[in-house]
C-alpha cells in the first residue's frame, strides 16, 4: 500500500488556516482520501495536555528552550502516536503546524539557536518529513488585526507584539524557498486561499 | 555573597533517597544552613505537571526520546525557577535526582544516545551542575525489594523488570568514578546510610 501524504499548514495569526484545513479536508475525503485533520502543539491525548502547559499563561515563566523541548516532545508523542500511523496505513495526515513553526515562532521569535531546533528535529522525526507545506502567508498587521477580531481572549502567543510577529514571518518566508513549500497570499478573501490551496494539492497528486 | 551548594541524591528505587534527604536537611539547618529540599522531574508547578504527565501510566505509549525532552524540560523550569535563584541567592539545594537520573534511566535504561542527553544537558543547565553527588547505592534485588515492600502502586518506572535496573545501576556505577560523585553504601541500616551522607557533606564543607 502507498504512504499516505503528509500536507502541514503553517503562517502566523489570523491567516486562515483552520478555515483552509477544515475546507481542504472536506475536498480531499469527496475524493475518496482517508485524512486525518490535526494540529500542533497537540494531536493526542498526552501532547493535548503539553499543548495547555504551553500555551496556558501562568505566574511561572517558561524559558524559550524549554518550550522547545515540550513543543518537540509532544511532536513526538504525535509523530509515533498518530501520524506515522497513519501515513502507513495509506491514509492523508493534514496538520495545522509542524516543526517550520518551531523554527519561526521559537527560532527567529523567541531566539532559540537553530543548531539545537535542527538536531531535535532530527532526534524525533528523521523519518517524518512534510510532504507537502502550504505556508499561508499574510502581513503581520492583518493577520494580527484578523485574529484579535474573532477572539476575546489571548494565549502566551497571542500576547506577543509585532516585532515577534515580524521575525516569525520573516522566517517563514525564508523557509517558503525550500520546495516542498507553496506560499499563498492569504490577504486574499477565504475563498480565493481555500482554492489556492486544494489547488496546489490538486496539482501535485492529481486525482 | 558566596553562591549556595547544589547537591543531589541518585539511586534506584529502595536505597533511600527520601529518608537521606530528609535527614541531612535536618542537619543543615541545624547548622543554619538556608536549605531548599526538591525533587526530579518535579519541583515547579509547571515541572510538576510534567512530572504527573510521565509518571502517570496511561494508554498512550511515551517514546523513550520524548521522556528525555520531557525530563529536560521540567529540569529547565527547576533550573530557571527554583534552584539557580536560592543559589545565587546563597542558599543550598537538595535534589532528590538531576540530569544522572536522566542517563542512568533514559539512557542506560531505554537506550536512548548519550549524545542527545549531553547536548541537552548543556543547552538546558551549563551553568547550574552539581557541587556534589550523593549516589546510594544499593544492589537491585534489594533495592526493589525494599520499594516493593513500601508502595501499593507502581508507576511508569517501578513496573520496568529487574534487567532494567541492572541496567541503570551499571551506569550510576560508571558515573561514580567522577570526582563530584560519593559512593555510599546504601545496603547498611538507614542510620548508617543517612550517617555516611551527612559525613560527605561535612567533609567537603566543614562547619
Amino acid at each position: 500500500m502507498a504512504r499516505g501524504r503528509f500536507i502541514t499548514l503553517e503562517g502566523i495569526e489570523g491567516a486562515g488556516k483552520s478555515t483552509v484545513a477544515a475546507q481542504l479536508c472536506e475536498r480531499l475525503r469527496s475524493r475518496g482520501v482517508a485524512v486525518h485533520a490535526t494540529r500542533e502543539p497537540g494531536g493526542t491525548p498526552l501532547a493535548e495536555r503539553i499543548r495547555a502547559l504551553v500555551l496556558d499563561r501562568g505566574d511561572e515563566s517558561i524559558a524559550p528552550e524549554a518550550e522547545v523541548l515540550l513543543m518537540f516532545a509532544a511532536r513526538r508523542l504525535h509523530v509515533d502516536n498518530l501520524i506515522r500511523p497513519a501515513l502507513e496505513r495509506g491514509e492523508w495526515v493534514l496538520c495545522d503546524r509542524f516543526t517550520d513553526a518551531t523554527r519561526a515562532y521559537q527560532g527567529a521569535g523567541r531566539g532559540v539557536a537553530s543548531g539545537l531546533i535542527e538536531s531535535l528535529a532530527q532526534a524525533v522525526h528523521a523519518d517524518v518529513e512534510p510532504d507537502l507545506t502550504l505556508f499561508l502567508d499574510v502581513p503581520v498587521a492583518l493577520g494580527l488585526s484578523r485574529a484579535a477580531a474573532r477572539r476575546g481572549t489571548t494565549d502566551r502567543f497571542e500576547t506577543e507584539g509585532h516585532a515577534f510577529f515580524e521575525r516569525v514571518r520573516s522566517r517563514y518566508l525564508e523557509i517558503a524557498r525550500e520546495t516542498r513549500v507553496v506560499r499563498i497570499d492569504a490577504t486574499e478573501p477565504l475563498a480565493a486561499v481555500v482554492s489556492a490551496a486544494i489547488a496546489a494539492v490538486e496539482s501535485r497528486w492529481p486525482t
